[in-house]
């Protein structure tokens, strides 16, 4: 079986044992006699799952009791509603670090629900009343990344849907975080929300329901039928993180994965990343060949070489080499290879 | 492999030979070289994936042109608050047909964002200037069913959740029909809504732009990352429907098997069906035993003899026998033969 190294941003590749896992169990979940996509979501096999996801996503994040886990039935984009309806009270400001294309969607859609002010170009005078300061810590479309900013105790919320379980973090600097699954942790069809109990019981009257974290808290996620393959999913992913060393093992992998791919970068005359070191993701490495006019023919010859994803975001143009934890340190030497010889035969 | 009959309401069985084509190609989709899970949303393999499974989705139900197929990645719930988000002006009037507790919990939902005027007891004389009438054709938890109601030009929206694809319907007739996938047409993570054109353009300020119709259909669904995995499980069952003979043959078998059902239960004086012959469901068959008190029993000796899911929900107790499309009128058969045995031993 041919299965490409797949570099896309999302839904990503996934490590083939895990798919392989679930194939095999696939019309026989754990010998129950039925397939985990006919699980009923409130019977007690189900719920056993649940309770080990949850688990086990608190033991690799090492999350405090304090927090709540949601694993919602939404895209990420949701919560960009969801977030201030969730949050803020009327007439309350929120404040948002514009870094790229993500967090400037989930400022305008904050717009329809609460008073936005956005911070861009690391102006970061932030309102000391402000509901919760937001920002995207890893910008796919941009490949920009920025560490923990200080907000003088007002809570973060933090969109990690590129970045969660690609490295150990501190859960207590956070008020909220949240994930769409489908790059690091399951196929698409999920969110996981991290909460803090103080910010819970304060939704607005107009939120919708499924979105509503405090109702969805107290009915464990399961107000509404959940996305049972997806979270199953998440676990398989979990044990899969442990297997691998753990956070700290994967992060240190994910940085010599990226580390290696700069250096390249950097050492050639014939590909380009314009992102200031301190701020470049290490999970989307954005590079541009010496003129666009070559990128269809690279496209073309790393499909050859046995990988695809490279095209970078509609909004940019150039090349996008996404090196999520299912991406390995000899998937990124054979990406360097290729675009060694590439830039060699022109 | 020993596979149970599977009789839950929902996350429901599939067919078997489904599940085997889908785990078959699990991690080499079409030998595309990654699988389905992997899929770019954004990618030409799955925009043309998409492309057909609306195709089918339109030559089943005979859609028309002038309503829009959405696949959103949302539960049918979040329909509660979309519909009158999407559907309703400030201070419009909408009205809902309550005839259980589905339609129940969408009215409240509603009423957090507009006047809701309840219709209850078959009182079905309806505002002219509503913006819609809603209401639940098959309720799952009393196994209600009721025909479309009049509604003087009134567009009908209508919760099929656990009826879609499983007659033929006239799409004409109704304004917005919504459905999650989970009962007979896909894994749990997806609803599908099938809204006529007129309808849309009037979203209010407010609703998050995930669940606005408008801007989802001029998206062709993919606003935000798509469920892959359910959008192509659902061109999976299309493809069995219509092996079935599509949905005038599936409509007639699912006729029969409640029939016989029914037919089994009226003849028994251990088991009573207590809903008016013209409004009993043909997917959800509830009953109840002579006594309480044989439950349990009747519950272990079914899981002996094959057959799980068979649980009453727990707002009504007893039992109920969901028989959707993958249920079959053997599966029908087997569970009549295990209730006239269970009753013969007491």
């Amino acid at each position: 079986m041919n299965r490409f190294i797949n570099f896309a941003a999302g839904p990503a590749m996934l490590p083939t044992v895990v798919l392989e896992r679930a194939q095999k169990e696939f019309l026989n979940w754990q010998d129950h006699g039925y397939s985990i996509v006919e699980a009923n979501h409130r019977g007690p096999e189900f719920g056993e799952l649940l309770s080990q996801v949850e688990a086990k996503t608190r033991d690799a994040l090492a999350i405090p009791q304090n927090y709540r886990v949601l694993y919602l039935l939404a895209p990420a984009r949701a919560h960009f509603a969801a977030i201030p309806l969730n949050l803020t009270q009327d007439g309350q400001t929120a404040d948002y670090i514009i870094t790229g294309l993500w967090s400037s969607l989930a400022a305008g859609e904050a717009e329809k629900y609460t008073q936005v002010e956005r911070h861009e170009n690391f102006n970061w005078n932030f309102n000391q009343d402000a509901a919760y300061v937001y920002y995207t810590d890893n910008e796919t479309v941009n490949g920009f990344l920025i560490d923990t900013p200080d907000t003088h105790g007002v809570p973060r919320v933090v969109d990690m849907t590129s970045s969660l379980l690609t490295r150990p973090i501190d859960v207590n600097q956070y008020g909220l975080i949240f994930a769409g699954v489908q790059k690091n942790i399951a196929p698409s069809g999920l969110s996981i929300v991290i909460v803090r109990d103080d910010l819970l019981g304060r939704a607005r009257e107009i939120t919708p329901s499924v979105l509503d974290y405090t109702l969805q808290a107290e009915h464990h996620s399961l107000l509404n039928t959940s996305n049972n393959f997806s979270i199953y999913m998440t676990g398989l992913m979990l044990d899969w993180v442990q297997e691998q060393g753990g956070l700290t093992a994967i992060h240190a992998r994910n940085q010599q994965k990226a580390a290696r791919l700069y250096e390249f970068i950097d050492s050639s005359d014939f590909y380009q990343n314009q992102v200031s070191p301190p701020h470049r993701s290490i999970l989307n490495v954005i590079f541009n060949l010496k003129d666009d006019a070559y990128n269809e023919a690279f496209l073309q010859q790393a499909k050859q070489a046995g990988m695809i994803g490279l095209k970078g975001h509609r909004k940019v143009g150039g090349m996008r080499a996404s090196i999520y934890n299912a991406i390995t340190l000899d998937d990124v030497d054979r990406l360097i290879s290729h675009m060694r010889e590439f830039a060699q035969s022109i």
